[in-house]
């Protein structure tokens, strides 16, 4: 993903143990709202972090800005993720598919950061980085190219995402559901709305997937801060 | 709606102070609920109620209690006043779609109301009673009938849902917009989905539509009660 320039100074050990605080917070924020615990006092974070509460205020400005922080974190990287496998898809039929189907398998494979994401669903629409505006992208794409009939690209996006998020809802309420054959199913009907012909759409979605390495999402919560950090 | 059968008793006096008490707590928990504030202490609501404290525990076991019967209240009420008005409606279609309708313009009609139900809308996919069991009993007859070719109930219900949720949330983010335009688009994109033929989905969502009575809605809080009680 992204490389500090080359150009950048190299990050300070001051500048490291900065970063790991914030990554820290970032983290035990992510914890408690994969738990719906937005309610947790900043101590209870900063104690679960291991920092002093001190430093939460050298970080952020309220425990609303941390929360952000985290779910915007989640989200970005989920998304550049997302960018990544479908650089290559010229069918903007494809390439939202391909993401929706990803997206999908990501509530069962990774269930605490995908419950991030749920719990702050309702922002996800408002939101101008992260998930949306790539819905809305690809979307629009298709409209313009003429793949998709479906010209009102607001309510596609309304209704794509909303299906998305009770999608992964559905995923987490039912474990023994089949996570792959339920997604692959909705990728399919909503590229149906969209326009695309009902056999074509069950082509589209039994076309094999690039894999989705989840690791990265959660190993990279340091990396990405020491980034952030060490450029600015 | 439902009358009390005839050979109920007549309320006593006790009867019906108890069903205001019942009634008014419930009022009280919706309008926290519509400004998402579920942390709400119990004696802010019973102030909020005009009710004793002691009064609660007379009703509810718990906060959480009552908040799971406001809104209950809200998504049965309305469900009803919906099936009310689709009961004659022979097309599964046009019933899915008047209903969709109805509720799109419902958010802008009664903010209050739809921001109980748009506050629990994770709870209402697998509620037994309210919305998602119509939603998925119409589908499920356009299917049966072969009016919908989708056939993975499940996940069409999922999408349903999740649209017509991220819908009210858009109406409200966005209060210069055209409820009425909006929601008939995405009932016309659901349309598709179900396996509705594009134009016969602008047909029928361009359809005149029943008048939503929603005074009744919030009026009725005390009628149902009462009438929940005397029946009891």
């Amino acid at each position: 993903m992204t490389q500090a320039p080359a150009s950048s100074p190299e990050p300070t050990r001051s500048h490291r143990r900065k970063a790991q605080t914030r990554a820290a917070l970032v983290r035990a924020a992510q914890s408690f709202l994969a738990q719906g615990q937005t309610n947790t006092p900043v101590l209870d974070i900063t104690q679960a972090a291991d920092v002093g509460i001190g430093s939460f205020y050298n970080h952020f400005e309220s425990k609303d800005q941390l929360f952000e922080a985290a779910v915007d974190h989640v989200m970005d990287l989920l998304g550049a993720v997302l960018d990544e496998l479908t650089t290559d898809v010229d069918d903007p039929a494809v390439a939202f598919a391909t993401s929706f189907r990803l997206m999908g398998r990501f509530h069962r494979r990774e269930p605490q950061l995908s419950k991030v994401i749920l719990h702050s669903a309702f922002d996800i629409l408002g939101a101008q980085t992260g998930l949306a505006p790539r819905v809305r992208r690809d979307i629009q794409a298709g409209v313009e190219s003429g793949r998709f009939t479906m010209t009102d690209v607001d309510v596609a996006v309304v209704c794509a995402v909303g299906a998305a998020t009770f999608l992964g809802q559905l995923i987490h309420a039912e474990p023994d559901r089949d996570d792959a054959e339920t997604t692959d199913r909705a990728a399919e009907a909503l590229l149906r709305m969209l326009g695309v012909s009902a056999n074509e759409a069950r082509a589209i979605c039994g076309r094999p997937l690039p894999e989705l390495q989840t690791a990265g999402l959660r190993g990279a919560v340091d990396k990405a801060t020491t980034d952030g950090l060490a450029a600015s």
